[in-house]
């Protein structure tokens, strides 16, 4: 049975809401940028800042005023009735690395899940005033502009970028090493960035590991709203459960050709 | 004997020029960001859009008729009477790569070099209308205000930043591999924009292979300006005839660590 494309009834007034919320933080983290915040060292190696955690502590409690029955999940301070209905995925500042060191171009990720599906997702670019928002079934914009994926799909004229090279390990590291070998250009940094350029066609494919829900839940509405395809690097569905291995493509044939190089070995 | 800290008598005349022609270039390359320009491969396997082209011969045209006996080094067009006492280096899109892929951190690099050596120079990011200027012997500004590097010199503390790993074959890829294990924090990207965060202070090191005169003569003396200390992987100045190792550093002493983690094995 196909998944429904169809929105919830109070789409729109929760976009709304969330956008609004978006452009609040966006305020609020601008003011710590390039501000030396204190960064401290979370128990998984990865850096935290008074910034990350005053944002998600804003959105949490906004959130929580207006839709009490709503569940959480964030990045800094975890779930909070993650079984109900309605669940917010909330990554304050996605690229905490960048943020720290002067880069510009890290984001606020949002998205609302209905029964554990995305229904909207929102990539929020402070530094250059750019937010992404796609709309399951209904379409991605940048800025309020429709934004498409890249219809190309030869392999060897494909954009690929990650993070890091340093995300892969083992059989991962050989996979993207595969992927590589297949494109015409590889490229590196940019964090949900990256996911964003695909969906406005200038990157063909990204892979990544070690990714967590927050990190995730909201590119996959801006990508596929695009016209892209975003899965595990099995091809299965991202969802709460997912290994943090992601892989986005521009069409379903770059995908399908991506997916095959990544499990060649496995 | 040491080098002259002092400037020539038309630096503020010629740099007031450069910094017109700048904002004059960053309008040009701005109209084709994102509007698919048609890319070419150079010789050197390297891309070329008609932005890096327009731009660079904009600049020749504008600085040869305000200055005919000025020599230029440029990237598209190469070396026109490069032993005039005064030369331009132009750099008309630095991050050409980032360029095609949407990215918006590149930048278009100018220096003025008296007798072989930088004056002044500027590296000019049209999408985050962020412009770093630096004059030899007097210092370094971002819009107007004055930039210094980071003065903490705890190698284990410090963040390294470089364009991407593919930039390092062979006994380079081992050195930089070295240093990358020897800081707290490495990251990737950014071409001309980790040079300019180095001299804000939010980058403490970066270290890359196969620049270009054009690549890093205006680099310099922003770097040093900001009380960094820019030089090729043996600790000598930049020229020229440099050998495209780069490595720039927050403050003298991380530069000396740094070196000798780089020339370990040499």
């Amino acid at each position: 049975m196909p998944m429904t494309q169809t929105v919830p009834p109070w789409t729109d007034e929760v976009l709304d809401f969330a956008q609004d919320l978006a452009g609040q933080a966006r305020a609020m983290a601008l003011r710590w940028f390039r501000h030396r915040p204190r960064v401290e060292t979370k128990a998984d190696a990865s850096p935290v800042t008074v910034a990350d955690r005053q944002v998600e502590e804003f959105l949490r409690a906004e959130i929580g005023r207006r839709y009490p029955d709503h569940g959480l999940l964030g990045e800094e301070f975890g779930i909070q009735d993650g079984e109900a209905p309605v669940v917010w995925s909330i990554d304050p500042i996605d690229g905490t690395r960048s943020f720290i060191t002067g880069n510009p171009l890290w984001g606020c990720l949002l998205a609302v899940l209905h029964e554990q599906r995305p229904v909207f997702g929102i990539i929020d670019v402070p530094c250059t005033g750019e937010r992404w928002v796609g709309v399951r079934g209904r379409g991605s914009w940048l800025n309020g502009e429709r934004c498409r994926t890249r219809t190309g799909s030869r392999l060897q004229d494909a954009i690929l970028q990650t993070t890091s090279p340093d995300l892969f390990a083992g059989e991962d590291a050989r996979a993207f090493e595969r992927l590589s070998s297949a494109v015409h250009l590889r490229r590196f940094g940019g964090d949900c960035y990256a996911y964003a350029l695909l969906a406005s066609g200038t990157v063909d494919l990204v892979a990544e590991a070690g990714l967590m829900p927050y990190d995730y839940l909201a590119l996959a509405p801006v990508i596929e709203g695009a016209g892209g395809v975003i899965t595990d690097w099995r091809g299965g569905p991202l969802g709460p459960r997912s290994d943090g291995r992601v892989l986005a493509a521009a069409n379903a044939d770059l995908h399908r050709q991506a997916l095959r190089i990544l499990a060649a070995d496995a």
